[in-house]
Protein backbone atom coordinates (compact mmCIF):
# COMPACT_ATOMS: atom_id res chain seq x y z
CA UNK A 1 0.00 0.00 0.00
CA UNK A 2 1.43 3.22 -1.27
CA UNK A 3 0.46 6.09 2.09
CA UNK A 4 -0.27 9.75 0.68
CA UNK A 5 0.20 11.96 3.60
CA UNK A 6 -0.69 15.79 3.52
CA UNK A 7 0.35 18.18 6.04
CA UNK A 8 -0.27 21.67 6.42
CA UNK A 9 0.21 25.20 7.34
CA UNK A 10 0.13 23.57 11.13
CA UNK A 11 2.75 21.60 10.82
CA UNK A 12 4.83 23.73 8.11
CA UNK A 13 5.02 27.00 10.23
CA UNK A 14 6.35 25.22 13.64
CA UNK A 15 9.74 23.90 13.55
CA UNK A 16 8.99 21.68 16.79
CA UNK A 17 6.06 20.53 15.35
CA UNK A 18 8.14 19.67 12.03
CA UNK A 19 10.81 17.83 13.08
CA UNK A 20 8.87 15.83 15.25
CA UNK A 21 6.27 14.99 12.30
CA UNK A 22 9.07 13.98 10.22
CA UNK A 23 10.54 11.42 12.62
CA UNK A 24 7.38 9.78 12.89
CA UNK A 25 7.17 10.09 9.21
CA UNK A 26 10.41 8.65 8.49
CA UNK A 27 8.97 5.48 10.78
CA UNK A 28 6.26 5.44 8.42
CA UNK A 29 6.67 1.59 7.23
CA UNK A 30 5.85 0.73 3.32
CA UNK A 31 5.65 2.99 0.57
CA UNK A 32 4.71 6.77 0.91
CA UNK A 33 4.51 10.48 -0.55
CA UNK A 34 4.74 13.95 1.45
CA UNK A 35 2.83 16.76 0.28
CA UNK A 36 2.83 19.94 2.23
CA UNK A 37 1.17 23.18 1.85
CA UNK A 38 3.15 26.20 2.56
CA UNK A 39 2.50 27.81 5.73
CA UNK A 40 2.49 31.74 6.02
CA UNK A 41 6.53 32.37 5.25
CA UNK A 42 4.94 33.46 1.82
CA UNK A 43 2.95 36.05 3.25
CA UNK A 44 6.34 37.25 5.52
CA UNK A 45 8.60 37.30 2.69
CA UNK A 46 5.95 39.07 0.34
CA UNK A 47 5.12 41.80 2.38
CA UNK A 48 9.45 42.14 3.05
CA UNK A 49 9.92 42.32 -0.77
CA UNK A 50 6.22 45.00 -0.70
CA UNK A 51 4.49 42.67 -2.75
CA UNK A 52 1.05 43.32 -1.45
CA UNK A 53 -0.97 39.93 -0.61
CA UNK A 54 -4.85 39.48 -1.55
CA UNK A 55 -7.13 36.73 -0.86
CA UNK A 56 -10.33 36.39 -2.02
CA UNK A 57 -12.84 33.59 0.04
CA UNK A 58 -9.47 32.64 1.74
CA UNK A 59 -7.07 31.97 -1.17
CA UNK A 60 -4.32 33.46 -2.45
CA UNK A 61 -4.70 35.52 -5.17
CA UNK A 62 -1.21 34.73 -7.51
CA UNK A 63 0.18 37.69 -9.36
CA UNK A 64 3.69 37.46 -11.46
CA UNK A 65 5.24 38.65 -8.42
CA UNK A 66 3.31 36.47 -6.39
CA UNK A 67 4.11 33.13 -8.11
CA UNK A 68 8.02 33.51 -8.14
CA UNK A 69 7.61 34.25 -4.08
CA UNK A 70 5.49 30.81 -3.46
CA UNK A 71 7.72 28.74 -6.18
CA UNK A 72 10.72 29.83 -3.85
CA UNK A 73 8.95 29.23 -0.39
CA UNK A 74 7.09 26.32 -1.39
CA UNK A 75 9.57 24.14 -3.67
CA UNK A 76 12.28 25.51 -2.08
CA UNK A 77 12.24 26.55 1.46
CA UNK A 78 9.82 24.83 3.03
CA UNK A 79 10.69 21.47 0.62
CA UNK A 80 14.00 21.35 0.58
CA UNK A 81 13.74 21.52 4.59
CA UNK A 82 11.78 18.70 4.44
CA UNK A 83 14.01 16.69 2.35
CA UNK A 84 17.09 17.67 4.39
CA UNK A 85 14.92 16.79 7.59
CA UNK A 86 13.74 13.32 5.81
CA UNK A 87 17.36 12.12 4.68
CA UNK A 88 18.63 13.30 8.17
CA UNK A 89 15.87 11.09 9.91
CA UNK A 90 17.19 8.24 7.89
CA UNK A 91 14.37 8.28 5.15
CA UNK A 92 15.18 9.08 2.02
CA UNK A 93 13.55 11.50 0.43
CA UNK A 94 13.50 13.31 -3.28
CA UNK A 95 11.46 16.35 -3.14
CA UNK A 96 9.53 17.02 -6.20
CA UNK A 97 7.47 20.07 -7.74
CA UNK A 98 4.72 19.54 -10.20
CA UNK A 99 6.89 20.91 -12.61
CA UNK A 100 9.69 18.10 -12.08
CA UNK A 101 9.18 15.28 -14.77
CA UNK A 102 5.97 17.15 -15.56
CA UNK A 103 4.86 15.43 -12.52
CA UNK A 104 1.52 17.83 -12.10
CA UNK A 105 0.41 19.14 -15.30
CA UNK A 106 -2.76 22.02 -13.88
CA UNK A 107 -4.90 24.14 -16.15
CA UNK A 108 -4.83 27.46 -14.81
CA UNK A 109 -8.06 27.99 -13.57
CA UNK A 110 -10.38 30.48 -15.44
CA UNK A 111 -10.51 34.43 -14.73
CA UNK A 112 -14.33 33.89 -14.40
CA UNK A 113 -15.62 35.00 -11.63
CA UNK A 114 -12.61 35.08 -9.81
CA UNK A 115 -9.58 35.93 -11.00
CA UNK A 116 -6.63 33.98 -8.78
CA UNK A 117 -4.10 34.77 -11.10
CA UNK A 118 -1.27 32.08 -11.46
CA UNK A 119 -3.36 29.26 -10.36
CA UNK A 120 -4.06 25.78 -11.24
CA UNK A 121 -6.17 22.63 -10.85
CA UNK A 122 -4.31 19.43 -11.47
CA UNK A 123 -5.14 17.54 -14.79
CA UNK A 124 -2.76 14.83 -15.24
CA UNK A 125 -0.67 13.07 -12.91
CA UNK A 126 2.32 11.50 -14.29
CA UNK A 127 2.98 8.55 -11.82
CA UNK A 128 5.74 6.66 -13.59
CA UNK A 129 8.28 8.94 -11.99
CA UNK A 130 7.00 8.51 -8.58
CA UNK A 131 6.59 4.71 -9.00
CA UNK A 132 9.85 4.05 -10.09
CA UNK A 133 11.65 6.42 -7.50
CA UNK A 134 9.08 4.60 -4.77
CA UNK A 135 10.83 1.11 -6.07
CA UNK A 136 14.08 2.68 -5.68
CA UNK A 137 12.75 2.81 -1.57
CA UNK A 138 12.79 7.12 -2.25
CA UNK A 139 9.84 8.81 -0.96
CA UNK A 140 8.62 12.27 -3.00
CA UNK A 141 7.88 14.93 -1.25
CA UNK A 142 5.49 17.32 -3.01
CA UNK A 143 5.25 20.71 -3.18
CA UNK A 144 2.13 22.60 -4.34
CA UNK A 145 3.33 24.03 -7.51
CA UNK A 146 2.17 22.30 -10.88
CA UNK A 147 2.72 23.48 -14.21
CA UNK A 148 0.92 24.43 -17.02
CA UNK A 149 3.06 21.89 -19.72
CA UNK A 150 4.05 25.11 -22.03
CA UNK A 151 7.00 26.11 -19.26
CA UNK A 152 4.56 28.01 -16.41
CA UNK A 153 4.60 27.57 -13.32
CA UNK A 154 1.26 27.45 -10.85
CA UNK A 155 0.68 27.53 -7.64
CA UNK A 156 -1.72 25.32 -6.51
CA UNK A 157 -3.78 23.93 -3.39
CA UNK A 158 -1.80 21.69 -1.40
CA UNK A 159 -5.32 19.59 -0.49
CA UNK A 160 -5.99 19.24 -4.19
CA UNK A 161 -2.31 18.07 -4.96
CA UNK A 162 -2.78 15.24 -2.66
CA UNK A 163 -5.79 14.09 -3.87
CA UNK A 164 -4.93 13.89 -7.69
CA UNK A 165 -1.61 12.49 -6.48
CA UNK A 166 -3.59 9.27 -4.53
CA UNK A 167 -6.11 9.15 -7.39
CA UNK A 168 -3.82 8.81 -10.00
CA UNK A 169 -1.45 6.30 -8.57
CA UNK A 170 -4.86 4.03 -7.12
CA UNK A 171 -6.26 4.80 -11.09
CA UNK A 172 -2.52 3.68 -12.30
CA UNK A 173 -3.32 -0.08 -9.90
CA UNK A 174 -1.77 1.20 -6.58
CA UNK A 175 -3.30 0.47 -3.13
CA UNK A 176 -3.73 3.57 -2.12
CA UNK A 177 -4.45 5.81 1.30
CA UNK A 178 -4.60 9.45 1.35
CA UNK A 179 -4.11 10.47 4.93
CA UNK A 180 -4.58 14.12 5.45
CA UNK A 181 -2.97 15.95 8.61
CA UNK A 182 -5.33 18.30 10.38
CA UNK A 183 -5.09 21.28 13.26
CA UNK A 184 -8.23 18.68 14.96
CA UNK A 185 -7.82 14.94 15.92
CA UNK A 186 -10.23 14.29 13.30
CA UNK A 187 -14.07 14.98 12.18
CA UNK A 188 -15.63 15.72 15.68
CA UNK A 189 -19.14 14.82 16.16
CA UNK A 190 -19.24 17.80 18.61
CA UNK A 191 -17.09 20.54 17.03
CA UNK A 192 -16.18 22.11 20.58
CA UNK A 193 -15.52 18.48 22.32
CA UNK A 194 -12.23 17.31 20.81
CA UNK A 195 -12.69 14.07 22.31
CA UNK A 196 -15.82 13.19 20.10
CA UNK A 197 -13.71 12.29 16.93
CA UNK A 198 -15.79 10.18 15.13
CA UNK A 199 -13.78 7.12 13.92
CA UNK A 200 -15.45 6.01 10.98
CA UNK A 201 -17.65 7.36 7.98
CA UNK A 202 -18.83 5.86 5.12
CA UNK A 203 -21.23 7.47 2.45
CA UNK A 204 -24.77 6.07 4.64
CA UNK A 205 -23.30 7.45 7.48
CA UNK A 206 -21.99 10.74 6.16
CA UNK A 207 -25.51 11.20 4.54
CA UNK A 208 -26.84 10.97 8.67
CA UNK A 209 -24.17 13.44 9.23
CA UNK A 210 -24.85 15.93 6.71
CA UNK A 211 -29.02 15.51 7.16
CA UNK A 212 -28.29 16.44 11.18
CA UNK A 213 -26.18 19.52 10.02
CA UNK A 214 -23.61 17.59 12.60
CA UNK A 215 -20.41 18.25 10.88
CA UNK A 216 -18.93 21.45 11.10
CA UNK A 217 -19.80 23.48 6.82
CA UNK A 218 -15.93 23.99 7.18
CA UNK A 219 -15.52 20.13 6.95
CA UNK A 220 -18.26 19.73 4.17
CA UNK A 221 -15.68 20.42 1.20
CA UNK A 222 -12.90 18.26 2.48
CA UNK A 223 -15.12 15.19 2.89
CA UNK A 224 -17.71 15.55 -0.18
CA UNK A 225 -13.61 15.78 -1.88
CA UNK A 226 -12.86 12.43 0.27
CA UNK A 227 -15.57 10.56 -0.99
CA UNK A 228 -14.41 11.64 -4.63
CA UNK A 229 -11.37 10.17 -4.07
CA UNK A 230 -12.69 7.14 -3.17
CA UNK A 231 -14.90 6.86 -5.83
CA UNK A 232 -12.08 7.25 -8.21
CA UNK A 233 -10.43 4.13 -6.27
CA UNK A 234 -8.33 4.94 -3.04
CA UNK A 235 -9.22 2.71 -0.72
CA UNK A 236 -9.59 4.92 2.38
CA UNK A 237 -9.44 8.82 3.45
CA UNK A 238 -8.15 9.18 6.79
CA UNK A 239 -8.38 12.73 8.22
CA UNK A 240 -6.14 13.08 11.75
CA UNK A 241 -3.49 15.24 14.06
CA UNK A 242 -0.13 15.06 12.29
CA UNK A 243 1.07 14.14 16.46
CA UNK A 244 -1.42 10.55 15.92
CA UNK A 245 0.16 9.49 12.78
CA UNK A 246 2.13 6.72 14.35
CA UNK A 247 -0.97 5.79 16.74
CA UNK A 248 -2.73 2.91 15.07
CA UNK A 249 -5.91 3.89 12.50
CA UNK A 250 -4.14 7.34 13.46
CA UNK A 251 -6.54 8.28 16.13
CA UNK A 252 -8.46 10.25 13.30
CA UNK A 253 -11.84 9.63 11.46
CA UNK A 254 -11.49 7.34 8.62
CA UNK A 255 -13.55 7.43 5.35
CA UNK A 256 -14.49 4.74 3.12
CA UNK B 1 28.71 10.47 -23.47
CA UNK B 2 27.20 12.42 -20.54
CA UNK B 3 27.76 16.10 -21.09
CA UNK B 4 27.47 17.90 -17.66
CA UNK B 5 26.62 22.16 -18.33
CA UNK B 6 27.18 24.57 -15.79
CA UNK B 7 25.49 28.37 -15.90
CA UNK B 8 26.29 31.26 -13.70
CA UNK B 9 25.05 34.26 -13.18
CA UNK B 10 25.40 36.20 -16.35
CA UNK B 11 22.55 33.55 -17.80
CA UNK B 12 20.40 33.04 -15.08
CA UNK B 13 19.43 36.84 -13.94
CA UNK B 14 18.79 37.43 -18.09
CA UNK B 15 16.03 36.32 -18.61
CA UNK B 16 16.03 36.72 -22.86
CA UNK B 17 19.70 35.09 -22.36
CA UNK B 18 18.57 31.82 -20.69
CA UNK B 19 15.42 31.43 -22.63
CA UNK B 20 17.80 31.05 -25.12
CA UNK B 21 20.38 29.24 -23.16
CA UNK B 22 17.48 27.03 -22.78
CA UNK B 23 16.03 26.07 -25.72
CA UNK B 24 19.40 25.61 -27.15
CA UNK B 25 20.20 23.10 -24.42
CA UNK B 26 16.86 21.36 -25.01
CA UNK B 27 18.08 20.65 -28.38
CA UNK B 28 21.29 19.43 -27.37
CA UNK B 29 21.59 15.78 -28.03
CA UNK B 30 22.25 12.84 -25.81
CA UNK B 31 22.09 12.11 -22.27
CA UNK B 32 23.20 15.84 -20.01
CA UNK B 33 22.67 17.33 -16.65
CA UNK B 34 22.36 20.83 -16.32
CA UNK B 35 23.64 23.10 -12.85
CA UNK B 36 23.42 26.16 -12.45
CA UNK B 37 24.59 29.27 -10.26
CA UNK B 38 22.76 31.53 -7.94
CA UNK B 39 23.06 34.87 -9.23
CA UNK B 40 21.89 38.26 -7.76
CA UNK B 41 18.05 37.59 -6.77
CA UNK B 42 19.62 36.43 -3.75
CA UNK B 43 21.16 38.96 -3.19
CA UNK B 44 18.61 41.34 -3.27
CA UNK B 45 16.16 39.38 -1.57
CA UNK B 46 18.51 39.54 1.40
CA UNK B 47 18.59 42.79 1.32
CA UNK B 48 14.55 42.93 1.44
CA UNK B 49 14.31 41.18 4.09
CA UNK B 50 17.24 43.54 6.11
CA UNK B 51 19.67 40.28 5.95
CA UNK B 52 23.37 41.72 5.72
CA UNK B 53 25.11 40.19 2.92
CA UNK B 54 28.86 39.86 3.75
CA UNK B 55 31.43 38.88 0.93
CA UNK B 56 35.11 37.87 1.89
CA UNK B 57 36.93 37.38 -1.46
CA UNK B 58 34.51 37.41 -3.54
CA UNK B 59 32.38 34.97 -1.73
CA UNK B 60 29.03 34.74 -0.02
CA UNK B 61 29.02 34.35 3.82
CA UNK B 62 25.96 31.96 4.54
CA UNK B 63 24.78 32.85 8.06
CA UNK B 64 21.60 30.93 9.28
CA UNK B 65 19.22 33.50 7.58
CA UNK B 66 21.03 33.62 4.43
CA UNK B 67 20.88 29.85 3.98
CA UNK B 68 17.15 30.15 4.03
CA UNK B 69 17.48 33.36 1.49
CA UNK B 70 19.77 30.89 -1.33
CA UNK B 71 17.45 27.39 -0.26
CA UNK B 72 14.62 29.75 -1.35
CA UNK B 73 16.12 31.36 -4.37
CA UNK B 74 18.43 28.97 -5.72
CA UNK B 75 16.67 25.37 -5.11
CA UNK B 76 12.80 27.06 -5.57
CA UNK B 77 12.95 30.22 -7.85
CA UNK B 78 15.62 29.64 -10.51
CA UNK B 79 15.78 25.73 -10.49
CA UNK B 80 12.46 25.58 -11.12
CA UNK B 81 12.23 28.26 -13.25
CA UNK B 82 14.79 26.49 -15.19
CA UNK B 83 12.79 22.85 -14.70
CA UNK B 84 9.90 24.38 -16.01
CA UNK B 85 11.46 25.88 -18.99
CA UNK B 86 13.20 23.19 -20.37
CA UNK B 87 9.82 20.86 -19.85
CA UNK B 88 8.03 23.65 -22.14
CA UNK B 89 11.34 23.41 -24.86
CA UNK B 90 10.36 19.42 -24.47
CA UNK B 91 13.11 18.52 -22.14
CA UNK B 92 12.14 16.35 -19.97
CA UNK B 93 13.85 17.74 -16.70
CA UNK B 94 13.62 17.04 -13.18
CA UNK B 95 15.23 20.00 -10.61
CA UNK B 96 17.65 18.33 -7.25
CA UNK B 97 19.14 19.85 -4.65
CA UNK B 98 22.03 17.64 -3.12
CA UNK B 99 19.97 16.49 -0.32
CA UNK B 100 17.51 15.19 -2.74
CA UNK B 101 17.86 11.60 -2.43
CA UNK B 102 21.26 12.63 -0.63
CA UNK B 103 22.21 13.04 -4.32
CA UNK B 104 25.20 15.42 -3.12
CA UNK B 105 26.51 15.11 0.27
CA UNK B 106 29.07 17.76 1.38
CA UNK B 107 31.81 18.58 4.65
CA UNK B 108 31.09 22.00 6.38
CA UNK B 109 34.07 24.55 5.48
CA UNK B 110 36.29 24.73 8.31
CA UNK B 111 35.70 27.84 10.10
CA UNK B 112 39.47 28.52 9.86
CA UNK B 113 41.35 30.57 8.50
CA UNK B 114 37.83 32.07 7.32
CA UNK B 115 34.19 31.56 8.35
CA UNK B 116 31.96 31.23 5.50
CA UNK B 117 29.14 29.61 7.67
CA UNK B 118 27.12 27.33 6.11
CA UNK B 119 28.75 25.99 3.26
CA UNK B 120 30.17 23.11 2.39
CA UNK B 121 32.77 21.30 -0.01
CA UNK B 122 30.72 18.28 -1.89
CA UNK B 123 32.49 14.83 -0.53
CA UNK B 124 30.50 12.60 -2.56
CA UNK B 125 27.98 12.04 -5.12
CA UNK B 126 24.97 9.38 -5.51
CA UNK B 127 25.71 8.57 -9.44
CA UNK B 128 22.34 6.04 -8.99
CA UNK B 129 19.72 8.26 -8.93
CA UNK B 130 21.22 10.28 -11.83
CA UNK B 131 21.80 7.51 -13.88
CA UNK B 132 18.35 5.92 -12.89
CA UNK B 133 16.62 9.26 -14.07
CA UNK B 134 18.75 9.54 -17.55
CA UNK B 135 17.73 6.28 -17.68
CA UNK B 136 13.93 6.96 -18.12
CA UNK B 137 14.76 9.88 -20.72
CA UNK B 138 15.48 12.71 -18.03
CA UNK B 139 17.45 15.56 -17.40
CA UNK B 140 18.58 16.54 -13.97
CA UNK B 141 18.88 20.27 -13.12
CA UNK B 142 21.05 20.35 -9.84
CA UNK B 143 20.97 23.54 -7.40
CA UNK B 144 24.24 24.54 -6.00
CA UNK B 145 22.80 23.40 -2.47
CA UNK B 146 24.11 20.20 -0.53
CA UNK B 147 23.42 18.40 2.12
CA UNK B 148 25.21 17.77 5.16
CA UNK B 149 24.10 13.67 5.49
CA UNK B 150 22.29 14.42 9.32
CA UNK B 151 19.35 17.52 8.12
CA UNK B 152 21.49 20.18 7.31
CA UNK B 153 21.62 22.28 3.83
CA UNK B 154 24.84 23.59 2.86
CA UNK B 155 25.95 26.27 0.18
CA UNK B 156 28.29 24.99 -2.37
CA UNK B 157 30.04 26.58 -5.33
CA UNK B 158 28.41 25.78 -8.36
CA UNK B 159 31.58 25.44 -10.42
CA UNK B 160 32.07 22.88 -7.74
CA UNK B 161 28.85 20.84 -7.60
CA UNK B 162 29.57 20.70 -11.72
CA UNK B 163 32.79 19.29 -11.25
CA UNK B 164 32.02 16.95 -8.17
CA UNK B 165 29.03 15.56 -10.32
CA UNK B 166 30.88 15.46 -13.79
CA UNK B 167 34.26 13.29 -11.75
CA UNK B 168 31.18 10.81 -9.96
CA UNK B 169 30.34 10.10 -12.78
CA UNK B 170 33.38 9.42 -15.03
CA UNK B 171 34.14 7.47 -11.73
CA UNK B 172 31.36 5.10 -12.14
CA UNK B 173 32.57 4.44 -15.49
CA UNK B 174 29.99 6.90 -17.87
CA UNK B 175 31.81 9.15 -20.28
CA UNK B 176 31.60 12.45 -19.59
CA UNK B 177 32.47 15.92 -20.29
CA UNK B 178 31.95 19.23 -18.79
CA UNK B 179 31.12 22.10 -20.19
CA UNK B 180 31.29 25.82 -18.16
CA UNK B 181 29.30 28.15 -19.79
CA UNK B 182 31.32 31.74 -19.01
CA UNK B 183 30.86 35.49 -19.74
CA UNK B 184 33.58 35.36 -22.56
CA UNK B 185 34.26 32.58 -25.36
CA UNK B 186 36.76 30.83 -24.10
CA UNK B 187 40.38 30.85 -22.52
CA UNK B 188 41.96 34.10 -24.57
CA UNK B 189 45.31 34.10 -25.73
CA UNK B 190 44.55 38.10 -24.97
CA UNK B 191 42.88 39.06 -22.43
CA UNK B 192 41.21 42.66 -24.69
CA UNK B 193 40.36 40.83 -27.57
CA UNK B 194 37.16 38.22 -27.67
CA UNK B 195 38.97 36.24 -30.50
CA UNK B 196 41.91 35.23 -29.77
CA UNK B 197 40.06 31.80 -27.80
CA UNK B 198 42.55 29.28 -27.58
CA UNK B 199 41.07 26.32 -29.55
CA UNK B 200 42.60 22.98 -27.34
CA UNK B 201 44.79 23.33 -24.06
CA UNK B 202 46.64 20.13 -23.19
CA UNK B 203 49.16 20.02 -19.58
CA UNK B 204 51.50 20.93 -21.61
CA UNK B 205 50.20 24.05 -23.52
CA UNK B 206 49.15 24.58 -20.10
CA UNK B 207 52.41 24.89 -18.64
CA UNK B 208 53.33 26.94 -21.47
CA UNK B 209 50.44 29.52 -20.66
CA UNK B 210 51.29 29.59 -17.22
CA UNK B 211 55.45 29.94 -17.61
CA UNK B 212 54.61 32.91 -20.39
CA UNK B 213 51.84 34.86 -17.80
CA UNK B 214 49.26 34.82 -21.22
CA UNK B 215 46.32 33.65 -19.35
CA UNK B 216 44.86 36.11 -16.75
CA UNK B 217 44.88 35.28 -13.15
CA UNK B 218 41.74 35.00 -12.70
CA UNK B 219 41.81 31.65 -14.65
CA UNK B 220 44.43 29.69 -13.26
CA UNK B 221 41.98 28.62 -10.55
CA UNK B 222 39.36 27.30 -12.99
CA UNK B 223 41.66 25.55 -15.27
CA UNK B 224 43.67 23.86 -12.37
CA UNK B 225 40.43 22.65 -11.26
CA UNK B 226 39.69 21.56 -14.74
CA UNK B 227 42.57 19.47 -14.83
CA UNK B 228 41.89 18.32 -11.72
CA UNK B 229 38.51 16.56 -13.30
CA UNK B 230 40.54 15.32 -16.53
CA UNK B 231 42.90 13.40 -14.06
CA UNK B 232 39.96 11.94 -12.30
CA UNK B 233 38.57 10.61 -15.42
CA UNK B 234 36.30 13.18 -17.40
CA UNK B 235 36.71 13.36 -20.96
CA UNK B 236 37.24 16.51 -21.54
CA UNK B 237 36.66 20.04 -20.06
CA UNK B 238 35.19 22.72 -22.10
CA UNK B 239 34.69 26.64 -21.38
CA UNK B 240 33.38 28.47 -23.99
CA UNK B 241 29.67 30.85 -23.72
CA UNK B 242 26.53 29.79 -23.18
CA UNK B 243 25.67 31.57 -26.64
CA UNK B 244 27.84 28.88 -28.33
CA UNK B 245 26.07 26.16 -26.84
CA UNK B 246 25.74 24.11 -30.33
CA UNK B 247 28.17 25.49 -32.23
CA UNK B 248 30.55 22.99 -33.48
CA UNK B 249 33.60 22.40 -30.43
CA UNK B 250 31.03 25.05 -28.84
CA UNK B 251 33.59 27.90 -30.52
CA UNK B 252 35.38 27.60 -26.97
CA UNK B 253 38.35 26.33 -24.82
CA UNK B 254 38.63 22.46 -24.98
CA UNK B 255 41.03 20.94 -22.17
CA UNK B 256 42.07 17.33 -22.31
Amino acid sequence: MIKVVKIGGNIVDNPVKLEQFLTDFAALEGHKILVHGGGKVATTISRALGIETTMIGGRRVTDAETLKVVTMVYAGLVNKGIVAGLQGAGCRAVGLCGADGGFITSRRRSPEPVDYGFVGDPESVDTGLVADLMARGITVVAAPITCDGRGGLLNTNADTVAQSVATALAGAGHDVELVYCFEKRGVLADVDDEDSVIGDIDRERYAELKASGAVAEGMLPKLDNAFRAIECGVRSVVICSAENLLVDGYGGTTLH
